[in-house]
């Protein structure tokens, strides 16, 4: 973490705290204000500390870098190894996705009685946001775009996103609750002498 | 940590925060309020994990919890070495300091003519809570009550301590400005599964 990206991070939670505040506000007004700060935190790779930048050979890593105590939002760096991906999953509250490093592909899916069907898919390349609503349709499944290199986006969820109760799709239809976590026991510290 | 300890320091950080958004609150009202939640928190010894309990040789420790965002407030836990004290300092922002474990001696101070003059002392053990108010008098100088263990104490203030700009007053009336910075990098991870 360069002694810019530090206090450019901090910064971005200080704008989600605020945010998260404003109580009234709409999920769409806050993806919709949200999604420009993330992009533009993520088209500069200084800020994001070596340690939450680690792959790991077995998973993909999601180290949480900051959750409001009032659990209104979680930011959370996703480390994809070579070819990792993720099953097909939802989230129970809304996200933003913001690529920093390397590429990942979102493939987007609806049920149709209870199959979840592909409809489209999405490249991020570093400084591309997505937004992710359950109202709009939010199933999902990511994988890194790059077969011999790491990928790492950042995402911000409505919620403390490792022990929201939410579901795994088989492509045949099956249906399992997952609790995602976190893989790591510290967070970075961004305060102190400036 | 315990798995009881973790989520009982998470809802210390809920509490803070949703009391930091009551936003006419005085400093007073927030003194008085926090102390007995403060003192129920460092009543157990049961929660801070072993990281953040680890003395240094050289100088006592101020390792970051957390902190607010917007700055409104931090939670430090101090790890006093045997035999280890601050220089005489004041903290220009409301403070609270709950005694976790051992025992530390807190020596008040008034200026006379510029001059620090000790106006009584307090020795706090585990479950005690002193409030600093900068209104009040808040010039202080604290030492590890044990001469051949560690003590630790759990400080909450009224912002980013860490980056302060502070004080510290010589036994002869010179005054110094300084910021104290943390210890640590890495912060405890509160979140995610239950
Ligand atoms: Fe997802
Ligand atoms: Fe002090
Ligand atoms: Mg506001």
């Amino acid at each position: 973490m360069t002694q810019g990206g530090r206090p450019r991070f901090a910064a971005f939670l200080a704008f989600l705290t605020e945010q998260a505040e404003e109580r009234g506000k709409s999920e769409a007004a806050i993806l919709a204000e949200t999604a420009p700060y993330l992009a533009a935190l993520v088209a500069e790779d200084d800020w994001l500390d070596e340690a939450f930048a680690r792959p790991d050979a077995g998973r993909y890593q999601q180290h949480l870098l900051f959750c409001d105590p009032l659990r209104r939002f979680s930011v959370v760096s996703f480390v994809w190894g070579p070819g990792q991906a993720t099953p097909i999953h939802d989230h129970m509250t809304w996200g933003l996705v913001g690529m920093l490093r390397g590429a990942e592909i979102s493939e987007g899916f609806a049920l149709r009685s209870g199959v979840p069907v592909k409809t489209g898919e999405v490249r991020l390349e570093p400084g591309d946001v997505i937004a992710l609503s359950p109202a709009e349709g939010d199933i999902h499944r990511v994988r890194n775009a790059h077969a011999d290199r790491v990928s790492i986006s950042i995402h911000v969820y409505g919620d403390d996103i490792g022990r929201v109760d939410r579901h795994i799709f088989s492509p045949e239809g099956d249906v399992k609750g997952f609790v995602s976590g976190y893989s790591n026991a510290l967070l970075p510290n961004l305060w102190g002498r400036a």
